[in-house]
């Protein structure tokens, strides 16, 4: 039976989710929300592959996923389909998607992918944003999407120690996996610091070829210790070097990290 | 007993609150936490003056509010208090209050007002904002402060129509209060309609002397109407002419709306 493959792109809000896998029958995570409105659009259980994991409590604004389904699979309709003539088959997976995913949950496109093609492995680069409040009182509006430090930060500093983490290095000091088995090397091509003026907030953005568990965010700990003076920039070498999580900062909170773009 | 005036600047998402006024001793209004933190930072009642009632539902990035206390109080300390060397009296305050309102209510900042200053009586211009989604989908980030409208909407028609909307007239025809025993004259300044090419939504902002009850969403369901196609641009004359709530259109939901700023 010939199956075609997908690709979507998600955006969702992590607050209320235990993550992104699936973990039994739970219905709690990302995945599991997604694959069971899937398996019941298709009759049958599909499996959904996201480009990586995401921590409990983690947002996504472009998270991929791939998933496969039969070929000659009748789209069953959703109320307002019946208003786009000329909706195509990925228009009409996008839209029942849609139409049963709770609101904190979207997807932006549905597109035909290779056959071949698998939203982890291919995945040649990501872009984590992580959002900071450094004034006494987070946004209201966007209180659930950045971690409340209400502390200044010196960002000149946490440019240098920035400095030092770009390129390829062994991670293994920002892992949060301690019995982490494959190599910890991994390339970050840039980490771009700023004051967001529109949020009054402080916003690191990470690019790199993959992320271990909890980097991102133990990355982040780790230069918002330098930012605040808890640790010089210049300790950030040893720190890459001892090779242990012990040497790093603290894990910064889930809510202020968004997966923002997977590129292949 | 000399007793200080305050004027404080307030952000909130209105989501979970019964709206602005205080009803009773119940503590679901957005008036009604204010009070009860301010009351037990003062150690007695304390009223607030808003500069106008948000219906529940209804956010605000800026709305004024004022309130009177003794001149002699001392202003209790929170935990994070003592960081801040050399905070101000209204520091104290904002700080306070900061520490003990729910995280979707948040004092921006309170300064020391005029014994005679009034928010309500002395505002002389208001800017609210409703926020559309065009899209089929809202983005999950956004979700509580737009309306799901999920159509395209026709911003050309709906830019004639709001021109017919400015200047002085009786809006009668757009009040939400059948028994309005006042002048229902008022004088909107501007309706500036835009694609959001952020959200990929549209927001009307609307600048006026001040807004009957409902106002804002009426006026906005009649503008929703005319980008449909459901009336005509042209309409909108007969429409302030009839001085007819059935004339006008819907009233959009509350959700949409935030109230973004009052002028002095």
């Amino acid at each position: 039976m010939m199956r075609q493959n997908y690709k979507m792109i998600l955006q969702y809000e992590g607050t209320r989710y235990n993550g992104w896998q699936r973990q039994g029958n739970t219905s709690d995570t990302i995945q599991g929300k997604i694959e069971a409105v899937l398996g019941r659009m298709a009759g049958e259980p599909v499996e959904i592959h996201g480009s990586g994991r995401t921590d409990a409590g983690v947002h996504a604004a472009g998270q991929v996923a791939n998933f496969y389904l039969p070929g000659e699979l009748e789209i069953p309709s959703v109320p307002e389909i019946g208003k786009c003539a000329g909706a195509t088959r990925v228009d009409q997976i996008r839209e029942y998607l849609n139409a049963y995913l709770p609101e904190d949950i979207a997807v932006l496109s549905v597109e035909e992918a290779p056959e071949r093609f698998h939203s982890r492995l291919n995945a040649v680069k990501k872009v984590y944003a992580y959002r900071i409040e450094t004034g006494r009182r987070k946004n209201v509006f966007l209180r659930r999407t950045m971690y409340g430090l209400g502390q200044p930060l010196d960002l000149d500093a946490m440019e240098q120690a920035a400095l030092m983490l770009i390129g390829t290095h062994d991670f293994k000091s920002f892992c949060g996996n301690k019995k982490m088995k494959k190599s910890t090397v991994r390339t970050i091509y840039s980490i771009d610091i700023r004051q967001d003026f529109g949020t009054g907030g402080v916003t690191l953005r990470f690019t790199g070829n993959g992320f271990l568990q909890n980097m991102v965010r133990i990355l982040t700990g780790t230069l918002i210790e330098v930012g605040l003076h808890k640790r010089s920039w210049q300790s950030m070498r040893d720190v890459l070097e001892a090779q242990d999580r012990q040497a790093a900062g603290f894990t910064a909170p889930a809510e202020g990290l968004c997966l923002e773009h997977v590129f292949y």
